[in-house]
């Protein structure tokens, strides 16, 4: 199906950024992508304008109630000089999964992916093509009648931006040190852990204030028995231990990431036995105490694979792997970031050409 | 202290609405009031502005990770033709709480309070005079700063909104009927459920959808045991079992509500026992077998009182006080709005006048 998406064009273009000082999220293109919804007339009006500051009257709903959605994926300028993305389709399925959560109306998935084609058809020259750089996309959505009162919004509108990026965490892909959060919860079953919601990440900030110096990011555990692993900040968590790779199930309350999906699928296809189930807290400090610890490792779109060096559990330093990036890690690592710059093949065919 | 708080008029006022059709949080006033915060700079420029659109970078924080905390209260016209606010210091004082929980920086109350006194004094002929109208106020915060990546935001901005209301229930004073979720969960120790914060609310949005027909609000479980009674969407909850008023304890979870407070207080000084615990469905229901629920009523700043006529727990329905508003509920309700209006003495100085 073909959309009509209007597009006009920036009559003053921004200057780019030198690769070496983009980081991450601070940058955005010369371009975003915007699509309005009103109940009676749905999506409507799909165009690409100048990126620009947005107008919202100070009672839109987002403000007040948080009715808002989001993804985050990438774009890569791969090794030939082509643009790939790494598995849209799942995003825009999983942003449709968080809407239905949210009360938020389906977006068509479709229209979605066309959009954002376009619109980085019209940016392509902000994608940075140096190891370890992409464009970082966010489509969002967000609640924007301005009522006052808890109820769904009438009105809506989803906007994708884009955002030339380098490595997530200062430290690359250099091992960082998590700690086990035991106070705050992030998530419980029957809530929105499960859908990509900003109240989840804003429910995290404390903790991740309160870590202490030296650990960024905070482990969550359950928020019922308060010892099953959940997820970091924005990866989800995979342990080798004895040989074996472990992951919490999902569960409800966890993010379903597409980068553990890949992972799963990846490691599935190498003959590496990976169990998704419920692991405890207790039960990887055991696996450290006995030496069956093997690795630990985050997954997620920022991040990509981010080696855990260290777990700082209750007063007690859980080096892993002698702080270091293990092998599997650096394995999945590679072979993710190779397909994804299409120097690797794709055998499950998740990079999608513009 | 005096603050210096910079005044711009409209030129362009509105004309005001009918009070027979201004029912809750659609219709605003001429002007609003506004605060920014950067860090190294702290909270700085205080102003009133007339009411308009604002503008945000689409990366602003609060749209992707939900930073942001709100309050709710009133002012009314008395009898008397004054203009007065109910309580108001406890209002600062638990957005600061909110505040603290977010990791957004503290806010100066008495500056917020005087932004609030000037910014009524511009608007005091949108204050209604009419029984069962007042002004409501809508203080709230929002992260600012253009950066994607999950951490506290530099930039805030602080704004109190105003909106000349009747019911909050299109039921006014008489009983609402409400449904017991048993599956989904708004909160749960450890989370965000003490502060007033939008995620806590969209987590809400879709419980209330799925509620069976007729019932409008949902009475949330506690998200650990799902059996001890939380509250309701914007409501803390009270039942009077034989004789005696029982409410749920503060525990982290739910709000603590300043017309909660304000009940509890005027019970005590009426020779009410008024019991703070935890109290489980089962009790609830039990009580309601053996004919000593006398009464429930939900209590907030929008609603003021709600009795509750009927309770639906897994597709039982606990008829209360045969469906009627409660001599208890009623004589809180005819109490608290009599201060309000400044026609019942006011023993504990809630009434701030302008
Ligand atoms: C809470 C949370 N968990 C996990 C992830 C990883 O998901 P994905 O691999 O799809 O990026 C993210 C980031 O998207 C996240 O925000
Ligand atoms: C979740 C929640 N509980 C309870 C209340 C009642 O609090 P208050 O009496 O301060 O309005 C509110 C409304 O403010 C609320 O949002």
């Amino acid at each position: 199906m073909a959309y009509s998406i209007a597009i006009e064009r920036t009559s003053a273009p921004k200057t780019k950024p030198e690769v070496s000082r983009i980081g991450f999220g601070t940058i955005f293109t010369d371009h975003m992508f915007m699509l309005d919804y009103e109940t009676g007339k749905g999506w409507h009006s799909p165009r690409v304008v100048p990126y620009q500051p947005i107008t919202l009257d100070p009672a839109a709903k987002v403000f007040h109630y948080g009715q808002t959605v989001f993804e985050g994926l990438k774009a890569f300028k791969t090794a030939d000089g082509a643009i790939s993305l790494f598995r849209p389709d799942m995003n825009f399925r999983r942003l449709n999964r968080s809407n239905d959560r949210l009360s938020i109306p389906p977006l068509d998935e479709e229209l979605a992916l066309a959009g954002l084609k376009t619109l980085i058809g019209v940016d392509a020259d902000w994608i940075p093509a140096e190891e370890g750089t992409s464009l970082y996309i966010r489509p969002f959505i967000i609640a924007t009648q301005p009522t006052l009162g808890v109820a769904p919004s009438r009105n809506y509108l989803f906007m994708i931006i884009l955002s030339p990026v380098g490595a997530y965490y200062a430290e690359g892909i250099n091992p960082v040190k998590i700690h086990v959060e035991s106070d705050y919860v992030r998530a419980v079953p029957g809530g929105v852990g499960n859908a990509k919601t900003a109240g989840n990440y804003a429910a995290g900030l404390k903790a991740q204030e309160e870590a202490p110096q030296g650990y960024s990011q905070v482990l969550w555990l359950d928020g019922v028995h308060r010892k099953y692993i959940e997820e970091v900040g924005s990866m989800n968590m995979f342990f080798k231990i004895n040989g074996k790779v472990v992951t919490p199930a999902l569960n409800g309350s966890i993010l379903e990431g597409i980068t553990r999906d890949s992972m799963i699928r990846l490691l599935t296809h190498w003959g590496v036995p990976v169990e998704q189930r419920q692991i405890s807290i207790d039960e990887i400090a055991e696996a450290h105490r006995d030496g069956t610890l093997e690795e630990a490792f985050g997954t997620g779109t920022a991040a990509v694979i981010s080696p855990v060096g260290e777990l700082h559990w209750q007063g007690e330093k859980l080096v892993i792997g002698g702080g270091k990036t293990g092998e599997l890690s650096a394995r999945l690592y590679d072979t993710l970031t190779g397909i994804q710059r299409g120097t690797e093949p794709d055998p499950f065919g998740w990079m999608v050409r513009l």
